[in-house]
């Protein structure tokens, strides 16, 4: 973060808009107008529109303490884009809503706008609109991600059969580790300021709970190799949560194998440090922005070499109910243990 | 308001957005997946989309001890659709974000809905998606609304020419003067809690800033009579601020005639009595959501007779700058004196 502190209020609302995005460059060619008018103009070429919003807000879904600004503008555009990765489509654009109280600066904001830009450029994403004002309290975010797909390939989370393969993409419980080890150095930092937070080797952990990635080549690999999944949701709350909501939508039960679950040897290692166990984060933690879904059996010949990609069990009748197998072989109900931020205070 | 407190935490977040989406419906052929899955489906027929996004905090932009959480929620959706307006296009969906602290019930939450469904209803508009999560302070306001229109037949701000006719919908001050009739209310009432407040005969004002209506009758008839405006702004800021961005982004000056400003009876009447100039609240107070526009003086003679557009001035040179002409004939520089949220407290 720069060191100059200027005041919102010096440039106004207007100012600060043109600031932030003077060097705004759009990419797609579907983005028709873009910044700096009532809305923002995108050309669809026969494709649908997919589109989705988040609100994130500072003491609820995340800690100034230990994020990086820039690392909070980055998440906040991955996470939205997560959710049109979740639906088979390609994010194309996305239109930022902040609220923020004069506690921040101008810089501070260039911060996040910083690891806006960042992930726009890396996932080929225009920002096309905003709309940015004042809070009487904290940082709030809210985003919309716009996407577009083939006519009806897009897949919800209703479409999953009896006697498909669930498929989970990346490791799990990462993330949910990670924020345990920057709530500790939180903890270490406020009982006697003069430490230093101990992160070292810990990058790949911290990056899952500060850095996610929408799995944007997952949906680009499934599609080159012809696979249609019959049902998809992305993992922001944790798998028991996920797969719930797919089981819920879709009519029919599950049963999930604990030991095929893909777990990173930095979470195992962590997990037994913190006497957390892994499968614990994986059903529960969420935030690995990881993709759940299901595909027909004959496709599984098409993943099962895929380094990306796990099975990890199959969709039952729905009166068989949702279950995880353990290695030792015993069948426990999976039940919601996401989060839930009205219960959280 | 019904009387019964639920607490949200009863429910959950996914509880929650069920209970209040369980009798959505969608009108839009357009809409091909709802609320309910990761993102919305929208189809195009081959029309552009346009998007647009809005943030609206509590303590910022509305006080809920004189806004009914119903009307908040209407006013909430108008204020979006007028953007989508205001590019001359039709607003056929939206998604909203709520953050809310857990000082709201699950009814105060349903009252919200009921003004967001009313408000969808009477524009015939799809709620397509959301986010519900808590606040650590307050209720904030996410709304982002998508519209439709023919390719290439938007209208931006920046398409204003020299000698163009500067056209307003409807009447302009009314929102800030039943805003101020609000206010006073309010102090007395905190003054003396027994006094019940004094609004009799003053529907029509505390209409114009608790219940604004997005002109898509003024977009539907501008299209009926072939009239394509050459630039266009909703004015959410006041005339001043409005007029200046579309002479800035046009790269033209302007002269208003200031006994063409179009201002109700009921604003005269009222500004009179808080010896507030009806031309201060047309320029600078903003909120009332109509449309400012430019057009050929070739369709002068088609907007002339329309009961629901004032031609109040024209396009001029840049180097003439933006000037309001007063009715004793006296010129002065417009400068813009709108809300500029940053600068409040």
């Amino acid at each position: 973060m720069s060191e100059q502190r200027t005041e919102i209020s010096e440039l106004g609302e207007f100012g600060l808009i043109d600031y932030l995005t003077k060097n705004n460059e759009t990419q797609q060619a579907s983005t028709i107008l873009s910044v700096g008018d009532d809305a923002a103009i995108l050309d669809n070429f026969g494709k649908q529109t997919v589109v989705s919003t988040d609100l994130l807000v500072e003491g609820v879904h995340f800690d100034l303490m230990y994020t990086p600004l820039k690392h909070l503008g980055y998440k906040a555009v991955a996470v939205n884009l997560s959710d049109i990765c979740a639906m088979m489509a390609t994010p194309t654009q996305i239109t930022i809503g902040l609220a923020i109280s004069n506690r921040f600066s101008v810089e501070a904001l260039e911060d996040f706008y910083e690891g806006v830009y960042a992930a726009c450029e890396r996932y080929n994403v225009d920002l096309v609109g905003g709309d940015t004002t004042s809070s009487t309290k904290g940082f709030i975010i809210s985003i919309t991600a716009i996407g577009e797909v083939t006519p009806n390939k897009f897949v919800t989370r209703s479409g999953a059969k009896v006697n498909d393969l669930i498929c989970v993409s990346g490791d799990l419980g990462g993330a949910y580790l990670g924020l345990q080890l920057l709530e500790r150095e939180k903890r270490i930092y406020m009982e006697n300021k003069g430490v230093q937070p101990d992160l070292q080797n810990q990058n790949y952990l911290i990056g899952r709970i500060l850095k996610p990635e929408p799995r944007v080549d997952i949906v680009n690999w499934l599609s080159e190799q012809n696979i249609m999944p019959t049902s998809m949701i992305d993992i922001s709350d944790g798998l028991s949560s996920e797969i719930l909501h797919i089981c819920k939508q879709s009519g029919v039960g599950a049963v999930i194998h604990e030991n095929k679950i893909p777990v990173s040897e930095e979470a195992k290692s962590l997990g037994m440090q913190f006497n957390i166990p892994t499968i614990t984060c994986a059903l529960s933690g969420g935030e690995d922005y990881e993709l759940l879904f299901t595909i027909d059996q004959n496709d599984y010949d098409k993943v099962v070499n895929s380094e990306n990609i796990s099975v990890i069990g199959y969709i039952a009748e729905a009166s068989e109910g949702v279950h995880l197998i353990t290695p030792s072989g015993n069948k426990h109900a999976i039940i919601a243990q996401g989060w839930n931020t009205f219960n959280k205070k």
